[in-house]
Order: C-alpha cells, then sequence, then structure tokens
C-alpha cells in the first residue's frame, strides 16, 4: 500500500488521537509532523509537534510519564492517527488527570467528572 | 464552570473524537464549529462541520448510519471534543469500515487490518 499519510491538509501537521492500549480510554489528542511521526516509531515514545511552542516534544519528557507506543493507525483520508499506548506515570494530563478529557458536559453545563490522580505541581512544578 | 471551548484556536472548529460508547473502539475524527456543536446537542445526532464542503453535516444523513449522542466532553485546553455515540448501522466509514482506523502501520508498511463491514457502493452509490 502507498503512503496514505497527508501532512498537506493541516499545514505539515497529522491529528494524533492518544487511546490507552489497555483500558481503551482516550487520554489524549495532539498533532504530528513528519519528524514527529518518525521520532515516535524509531523512540517507541509517543512525539508531537507543539503548534504552540513550535517544536516537537515527546510527552514525558518534562514529568517521566512516557507514552509508550504499542501500535498505530490512521483513517480514511490519512490526515489523523490513532495511536495506542502505555502510558508510564499515573495520568498524561499535565492538570493532573489521568486523561486530558475530564470534563464532561451534563444538564446544559461542564463540569470536572474525575478526581485527579496526581499532584501536578509536585510532577512539574509550581510554575507550569 | 465557565464555558471551557475554544473556538479560535482552529479557524471557528475544534476536532471531535467519536469513539463507540459500547466497545470503546474509536471510530472517526471531524470538526465541529459551534452551530455543529449546538446541533449534536439539540439533535443527540452527531453533527460536524465539513471543512472540503465548508458546511454543516450530520453523520448518517446520506447513509442511514446515524451516530447517537450518548456523551461529550472536552479535553484540558478546550479545542477537542470526546464524543462517545452508539452508532446506527455496521459501519462509520464510507469506504465500509466500521472504523475510519483500519489502517495500521507494521514492519515498517501500512495495510488494511480488517475487512469491511458493508458494501459502500450499495449503501451511497457506485460513485462516492
Amino acid at each position: 500500500m502507498s503512503e496514505p499519510l497527508n501532512f498537506d491538509k493541516q499545514n505539515g501537521l497529522i491529528a494524533a488521537i492518544v487511546q490507552d492500549a489497555a483500558t481503551k480510554r482516550v487520554l489524549m489528542i495532539g498533532y504530528m509532523n513528519r519528524e514527529a511521526f518518525d521520532k515516535t516509531l524509531a523512540t517507541r515514545h509517543v512525539t508531537f509537534f507543539s503548534r504552540s511552542r513550535q517544536k516537537l516534544w515527546t510527552k514525558g519528557e518534562s514529568s517521566g510519564h512516557f507514552l509508550l507506543l504499542q501500535s498505530i493507525a490512521t483513517d480514511c483520508d490519512g490526515d489523523a492517527l490513532l495511536v495506542q499506548a502505555q502510558p508510564l506515570g499515573p495520568g498524561v494530563c499535565h492538570d493532573g488527570y489521568e486523561s486530558c478529557f475530564y470534563r464532561t458536559f451534563e444538564n446544559g453545563s461542564w463540569s470536572e467528572s474525575e478526581a485527579r490522580a496526581y499532584d501536578p505541581a509536585a510532577v512539574y512544578g509550581a510554575k507550569q
């Protein structure tokens, strides 16, 4: 099969959904450029391209909470990835939660639907 | 909690990951603008904004394979949604697969990792 990934549609980036390979919980979404994709495969540590900082970042480089690559899939139009990973550490979210998707919409308003999994100040320092 | 959704970061759009509420399989990713989000909540049929056609589209409007909204969560920076849904029909992908993520990367190349769930020509017509 020819290369299905299409980095042209979103200015060199594709969306990368990270799912816990064991529990199937969706943990986060980031964006990868070709370099981040290649580095993820080479190191088996999931690596993104930060749109705000305009550089590569390997999840866990600050916290030690790396995401160990298990498998990777792409979608029908090749502009998104589904990354199955094993999270090292109690949570992927820099706010202290297991998943970045910790707020749910119910009865017309948003609320936090779970407790923190760790203290982000202890991991990232007081300044985040 | 104040409104966490941030439609400004991506030109009025936020990413919307759709996960099968029962099996936890990630089925697809689309994008929503505010109108699509509001329509999804109002109709309980997951609705996106098509970037290529520049208009709202309700998944299933052609195929009958609607996605029935079960719950909705947002991530820490409010530019993505995780939508739990019940898919009506055998698959969400217009290529005939249960999930749009039907190609996996193994041993250095991409391959289709599952069989089609339905015949897309029979659902969408010969021309897609």
